[in-house]
């Protein structure tokens, strides 16, 4: 096991009408509120009426921040940090999935910056360090921005979609009602499944084998789809729904992924993905996972037939440990066909191959799984995803 | 699932040579130190003298506590929080396993009484919201107090061991070099195992089935198992110690008990024989655990035989649930045997039955797991583990 440091300090009220618990929560948050959502789902639901009263109840003075996309941009991010510079904000409360939370994190860091959030955060790369203190209300599940310091923030003028983190970033509180998911469309349902695999995916194929991570890591998978194909034939099972929720949350909430290098390859493709296409994060993560694995599986043989074995029951008997390997990688993909996952970037709306070298070009690589890719590899992977 | 609210502010430093990173911990703790820790292992393994030369190197003025018990007494607790309160201390490290951060925590808590803390916590119950920071240097696994609010103290005058809960009790802190385990007796490692194994059965054993804590805890469960095989053959390999170790923490750090009633009667019973009898916490868990289960498996047969099947691997092929699950415990305690723990009180020194009658009665029950249990079900479970 690699060495590491894990803290998480973020506080997870969990449950169904687990919203009652935000004005207590609210007791010990600042006065001047910037209430941030999307486009109004949350109107509809009846959760922004909830949270409008407990606001006032609570004595909160509150501007609005509406239109989150779900790629947040960086202009939004903009207009956000203006709000709560105008409104001496000292408090944010995100109320939707993890587009609206990972938007609030970047405006919660820039409002506290003389300059401009992006230019520190990327241009930069500094490590932000402060931040306005920030709560949650998830109405969408996937990427666990809940509780993690991460954020993905796409900048429209570089076509650059990538990440930060930051320590002060994590909510202080996140407020996880599994009912509130019931009502989500299926495609962003099944969307956010895909997003809980690949974290888990992501943390799994790298090296440092043989780790108690690991072993959890595979729970969690066989959990989550086992709990997606519940959910995905009754979108009412509040246990199905609960596990998904929670899963996720451990998925990318750090527990899973400590004591490994980790991989990331597939998320950074995918963000450059998003960055030239508005494509759903989840949906293009799973359009690309199996055409990257197919083409690295062999650097980590033995933990992809681990992995084919452990999460997907594949038999071995007769068979070479490559052939097991690529039943698992196949599983995986009729699995997210079963679902109703896009497997292939002309499913997410891309209509022609002419923009995938300048994507391959532009993504930026890292170097922690089996295969250092090159820009060629992800040209091929992309076309192979086609 | 069960609603939860879950929050776990310790910062965790793990990894072979994680001392280094101590007095970058130190830094942001307070100046007057209570340095605490055992009956001299640490002195033996070099660990002392590296701690007392980083805390003076960090301008530290330190006050020691030494020869903290295994199972530590409430007059421990009283002369440390004198020795804070003479002191000005405001800041208290511990070093060694369980009951010497046990033993803190109550500590930390009582220096910030104006009452004994046993009457505060204990006769009263309160719920101590205020206590002195502390930071852990961990060189015994098991108890998770590592990261968590839980201490578990014993009171010779009225023989009870009991536990309790502060939010204000988790260390800021707590450094897990798996090599400092290295050279720990075997019967401590085992005692470890075997308390590991019971804090994931308690959560494990109890309703709000189909729940991903449930198939996290198999996991882990099946990941102790295995590693303990490992160190116990060859103490010296650090993958197996260190998946031992961070397991440890994982198995009652509260993350794999959320939306779970819990069970915790062998615990309790547990801590009644701890209180009349000086043994080995891990062991004495070891030794009634069986007998209990064995007790109320019809209650909860599904999950009994659930647990044959997925932890320890019973073939169910023309076998009853109920002999499924008697031989998954029977798996347990043949486990229990092969790693050289206590399946028996005769084990672990208890000559004869006279107090079994005494403990039984007065044993603090729960209703929590499967079955509520009587005191005559308690003493019915001490004879059988005789």
């Amino acid at each position: 096991m690699k060495s590491f440091e894990y803290a998480n300090p973020t506080k997870i009220i969990f449950g169904e009408g687990a919203i009652q618990k935000l004005p207590r929560a609210l007791e010990t948050c600042g006065k001047n509120v910037l209430l941030a959502y999307g486009k109004g789902a949350i109107k509809k639901a009846g959760i922004y009426d909830t949270i409008i009263n407990m606001l006032a109840d609570a004595g909160k003075t509150v501007t609005e921040l509406t239109g989150i996309m779900p790629n947040p941009t960086a202009a939004k991010v903009r207009e956000g940090v203006a709000l709560c510079k105008e409104n001496k904000v000292d408090f944010i409360l995100a109320v939707g999935g993890g587009s609206v939370i990972d938007c609030c994190k970047a405006i919660a860091v820039g409002s506290l910056l003389e300059e401009d959030f992006w230019e520190v955060l990327y241009t930069r790369g500094e490590l932000a360090v402060k931040a306005l203190p920030i709560g949650a209300v998830l109405t969408m599940v996937g990427t666990a921005s809940e509780m993690n310091g991460f954020a993905v923030i796409t900048n429209d003028d570089i076509t650059v979609k990538s990440g930060f983190f930051s320590p002060a970033a994590y909510p202080k509180f996140s407020i996880l009602d599994p009912t509130y998911t019931y009502s989500l469309p299926k495609y962003q349902m099944v969307s956010g499944i895909c997003d809980i695999l690949s974290h888990l995916m992501e943390a799994y194929f790298s090296g440092e084998d043989d780790n108690v991570s690991d072993d959890l890591n595979e729970a969690l998978m066989k959990s989550i789809i086992k709990n997606a194909r519940i959910a995905v034939s009754n979108p009412l099972d509040y246990t199905a729904r609960s596990n998904i929720m929670w899963g996720a949350t451990l998925a990318l909430n750090g527990i899973l992924g400590v004591g490994k290098t980790q991989d990331w390859e597939v998320h950074q493709i995918e963000h450059q993905l998003g960055a030239y296409y508005d494509v759903s994060h989840g949906m293009g993560l799973a359009a690309v996972s199996a055409s990257y694995f197919r083409l690295v599986f062999r650097s980590g043989l033995h933990k992809f037939r681990q992995y084919a074995v452990n999460v997907w029951g594949v038999e071995t008997v007769g068979k070479t440990d490559e052939a097991v390997a690529l039943e698992g990688i196949s599983r995986l993909e009729a699995f997210f066909k079963e679902i109703g996952a896009a497997t292939s970037l002309r499913e997410l709306g891309i209509g022609d191959q002419t923009k995938l070298a300048e994507i391959a070009e532009s993504t930026n690589l890292l170097d922690a799984g089996y295969r250092q890719l090159t820009s060629a590899d992800v040209k091929a992977i992309l076309e192979a995803s086609f």
